[in-house]
Formats: structure tokens, C-alpha cells, sequence
């Protein structure tokens, strides 16, 4: 069975057909926060130190560290500013140097910005997961030799040089072609994450199903993991969460297994737990009884993140020793 | 694609491969409720009719009516109340007068006598649910010939006369001897509806993965729609509403086209109904969006039912017209 092995310098984060569902936090992320976007520029990480911690308590797995910010102020004094080329790579490193700082979950460095990639691969210990690769020529030919030279595992999303199609059988032949391009560069299927891109179901009625039927290809016919950005399903709809507490499971059950997602959100993770459970993946329901505690918390009025962080709930795989990624060179 | 057609004196229910997911409201069963049971012996109405004009508002696209109810007061005046074969006719013709005195919803009706079943049968209009059969010998025997002379679809039971097996090989061939079986009785594959039977994942930990192989199975193999005692599945755990509210988008994902439930659960149908989205069986997003006004007032403080009542809420598919149902004879 698949598995897709991420490590921090001391714990190892696993995503696999025989895991328990692995979320990868998306907090940290400049993109469309343009307070913490201010922040950044001003030099300040305490949000992203309080959002790492935040994440970690409620169950994130793996969180996601995306450099993509855009310093307005320094970008009127300095032209060099406006190019994300010159501001992500320092940033990348940064931002992975404080949040190693406060945790040692395992990461997932995500950029648009090759450079910042590297930097980002330079910066992480153990071995992250690298986000992403797409079935553009040009990405492919600047990230995947990053994947093998680092030894990495990568996400993949199914869109290429014509755009993200509308059609399924498109994106499965474009994660296709990710995977055996990769293979051209002894990249195994194991170590490929493909997200199949989840288009919002208020804009596209098929949207659900497509994806929990490119999951099951890409699962039995690939054999790779995937992954989605699983609040754009709900995108514009009233009580989204209940929409996307009714996603997960479903993706779930459809062989999903992982998602970039907010894990301080009760309502999906306690979907994502009792999927877990429901799917043999908590075996004796340890984990779900345990969560059951910080949703009574949650009941009599504590906050999720805290009541989560008083529960050490656990993430990942604690006590495993990381260390096995090695450079390929 | 399969279809069951039930229907009251007006009003038409589908459970379908291609249909939103079916709610069969499970509250008017006097089994377990004591309270109920007490009103019911002293002719007192008021709490069926209450719970099936809630049910309806809530969304319920059929009611279940079950008529075990033990009589203890009676029976110590008079030994033959004491026999179900005697107390449940006549109980289930003034159950069903009574639920069709205050609502033209399609109804199940529910006995484990085959008395009582036929005296649904005959006081029900239009074409209702039978249940159940079973595999059992003696059952099979007793109940497909009504099914045939009132020509009306049936829940089948996957249990025979072995008992319910931990074994769901055993559990779809028993489902499959069932279809077979009211073949030869000249009843449709789509008139039979399939319970796989759900048990506690509290107690057995592959029970979901289980039920959801099951239903794509008895889907795929045998053409058939599929029910489930949906609460089962939580039976003994903590915040057990949300493994049931994980479990439905999972087996309706797989499959599963109806379930026995409480449908004044607000957390299991809003479940439903999302996933009935994600499914692409809410053109538009209108279902959804009419219910999220109801979640809207149940977070302002209204009670789910009155909230459901005052939205108006469609329930089945209304204005159609029954009478399609007509004695083989």
C-alpha cells in the first residue's frame, strides 16, 4: 500500500491508503491575509508562531509554509520588491527558521517561486514535502530535478500549460503525465501527492463527484496519494462548513488521503476524526474518544484551539527519528 | 437506473440511484419508548401525531410506522394481550389512520408480524414500504406473497435463519438469496430494498468499511437500493451524532439511497443535504440554500422542527399523484 513518508528532524508524518486521514494545516499563508502579509513585512512572525502552535494542537499533521507575500511598502522604495523572485526566497527560509522554532511537525514547503523551493529545501531538517509541481513544461523541468536532488516527496496538481480543464479525464491524464515524467527522473508514484483540483460545487454542480472519481483512479489505476485544498468545494455557499464536514468523509471514503485544509475548525475535524474511525483507521476509537473530550470542552465554552491544546491530541507520529532524506546529487 | 416508487393517497417517494438520499423517519415505534407505549395502550394519540407532522417538517420523505408495542396493563387483565399476533393488527390500522388523519407523506410499515403487516397493508393508501422480510425460511414464506398480491416494494433484511453473520460475504449472499427468491414470487430487483445490516463500529472495528463494500455491491452486483438503521453504526459512543454525520455522506458516497433515521437531528440532515449536494443531486444548490435558512434560525435560537415547519422545506416530491398501485391478485 502507498505511502508517502514526510519527516520533521524527529517525527515522521505518514500519507498512505492505510493511514488515518493526514491534514496538512494551510494557516500559514500570506496569500489573501493581507494583515499578516503586513507583518511579514514589518518583520513580524508572531502570528505565524501562534498560527503554527494553534494548527499543531488541533490536529494539523504536517502544515504547510507558503512565502507568497507581497511587501506593498518596501516594494514603493525598492522595484526589487514587486518581483516575488527577489522577497520569497529569504522569506521561505525565515518563515521555515521560526515555526522549526516552535514545533517540529513535519512541513510543506509551498511556493510558486522555484528559488524560494530551494531555499525552502535548504532551510527544512528531515524531509519535507515539497508543494508543488504541475504538468506545465517549465515547472516540470525546474521542480522535479529539485524533487530528486533533494529526494523529497512533491504534490502534484493536475493542471498544465492550457489551464485547469473542466473535464476529469483531462486531469487525469495530466497527473498522469506528472508521474511518469517523474519516473524519467527515478521519482517513485510514492512520493508523488496529486491533487486533482477540487472546482466549487455552487459554480459546478458535478464538482464532488468528478473528484471522488479521479480519486479512485488515481488511487487503483496510479497508485499515488492525494490531496486537495478541500475548502474551495464550498466556495460562496451559505453554512460551508457544513458542506465541507460533509466533503471530507465522502473524499474519504473515495480513497482521499490528505487534504490542505484550516485544522482549527471543529466541524471538519471532528468529520475527518469520525471518518477515521468509521473507515478502520482508529482502531478501538482511542483517537475519537479522546477528541470526544475537547468537543465537550468546546460545548461548555472553551475556544477549539485551546481546548484541543489542553487535550494533547496527538499529531503525526511522535518519538520516530527522522533523518532519511538524503541528497541524491 | 434502479428506482422504488412509494407513495401515499398523493404524494410519490423515490429511492433512487439517481434521486436526492431518502429519509424514512424512524420516531413513530413504540419499541424502546416506554412513554410511548403507555399513551398508545390508553388510546392516546397526541405524540404519534406530533412526531409525524415533525418528522415531515424536518424532511422526512417517508414514515416508518412500527407497531410493537406491549401492553402491560392489558395483559394483566387479559392474557391474550400478551400475544403480538393479537396486539399489533389492530394497533397498526389506527397507527396508520391516525398518521394519515394529519399527513399525506408515503409510509413504511413496520412489523415483525406478518398480521400486523397485511393489516398495513390494508389500511395504508396508496403503495407503502413493506418491512421487512428477512432470509429466514418462515419469513420469506409468510411475507413475499404479500408483497406480490398488494404489489408493493419491500425492505429485505440480510439476516436468515442462522442469525446475522459478522461475515458480510455471508451478509450479501443472504441479500441475494432474498432477490432471488422474490423472483420467483415475480417481484422486481427494484422493488427490494436492501438493509446490509450496519453494526457499532464501537464494537467492531471494519463495521463501516463493511457497510459501504456492501452497498456498492449490492448496487453494482444486484441492481438494488439500500437502507440502514443509520444510528446503529454510533451505538455506545461519545457525540455519537457525529459519526453519524460522517457516516451518511460516507455510505451515501458508496452508495446507499435511504436510511431508517430520526430526521429531527439537525446535525444528521444537514449531512444529508450537503451531501446530496456534493453528489450532484441538489441542482443549484437550492435544497441546500433553503435549508441553510433553517440553520440560520436554529442558530438564532429557534428548535430545529419549528424552524423546518415555519421554512417549509419540501419533502418528497409533492402535487404527483399516487393510485399506481393495484392488487396482482
Amino acid at each position: 500500500m502507498t505511502r508517502t513518508v514526510i519527516e520533521s528532524k524527529s517525527k515522521t508524518a505518514i500519507i498512505g491508503f492505510d493511514e488515518p486521514f493526514c491534514v496538512i494545516g494551510e494557516r500559514i499563508n500570506p496569500t489573501g491575509r493581507k494583515k499578516l502579509a503586513a507583518e511579514l513585512e514589518a518583520g513580524d512572525f508572531s502570528t505565524v508562531e501562534k498560527d503554527a502552535l494553534e494548527q499543531v494542537a488541533c490536529g494539523a499533521n504536517i502544515l504547510d509554509i507558503n512565502s507568497g507575500a507581497v511587501f506593498s511598502n518596501k516594494m514603493a522604495e525598492d522595484p526589487r520588491y514587486a518581483d516575488n523572485n527577489f522577497v520569497e526566497p529569504p522569506l521561505m527560509s525565515e518563515l521555515i527558521a521560526r515555526v522549526q522554532a516552535v514545533t517540529d511537525i513535519p512541513l510543506c514547503i509551498d511556493s510558486s517561486v522555484p528559488a524560494a523551493l530551494e531555499a525552502g529545501l535548504e532551510a527544512a531538517a528531515g524531509r519535507p514535502l515539497l508543494n508543488s509541481v504541475t504538468g506545465e513544461e517549465e515547472r516540470l523541468e525546474l521542480v522535479l530535478p529539485l524533487v530528486k536532488k533533494y529526494n523529497v516527496p512533491v504534490v502534484a496538481i493536475s493542471n498544465d500549460d492550457t489551464g485547469i480543464s473542466e473535464d476529469p479525464e483531462v486531469r487525469f491524464a495530466v497527473a498522469k503525465k506528472i508521474v511518469e515524467r517523474a519516473a524519467d527522473f527515478g521519482i517513485p508514484a510514492h512520493d508523488i501527492v496529486v491533487d486533482p483540483l477540487v472546482m466549487p460545487i455552487g459554480a459546478m454542480a458535478s464538482a464532488g463527484q468528478q473528484v471522488f472519481t479521479l480519486v479512485r483512479r488515481l488511487r487503483e489505476e496510479l497508485g499515488v496519494n492525494t490531496t486537495c485544498g478541500a475548502s474551495n468545494v464550498s466556495f460562496g455557499l451559505p453554512h460551508r462548513h457544513g458542506v465541507n464536514a460533509a466533503f471530507l468523509p465522502m473524499a474519504i471514503g473515495a480513497g482521499m488521503t490528505s487534504a490542505i485544509m484550516n485544522p482549527v475548525r471543529p466541524v471538519e475535524m471532528e468529520a475527518i476524526r469520525a471518518a477515521n474511525f468509521l473507515n478502520n483507521k482508529d482502531p478501538n476509537g482511542g483517537e475519537w474518544i479522546k477528541f470526544s473530550r475537547v468537543l465537550d470542552a468546546v460545548e461548555a465554552g472553551t475556544p477549539f484551539a485551546e481546548a484541543s491544546a489542553a487535550s494533547a491530541v496527538p499529531t503525526g507520529r511522535g518519538g520516530r527519528r527522522g533523518g532519511s532524506r538524503r541528497r541524491a546529487s
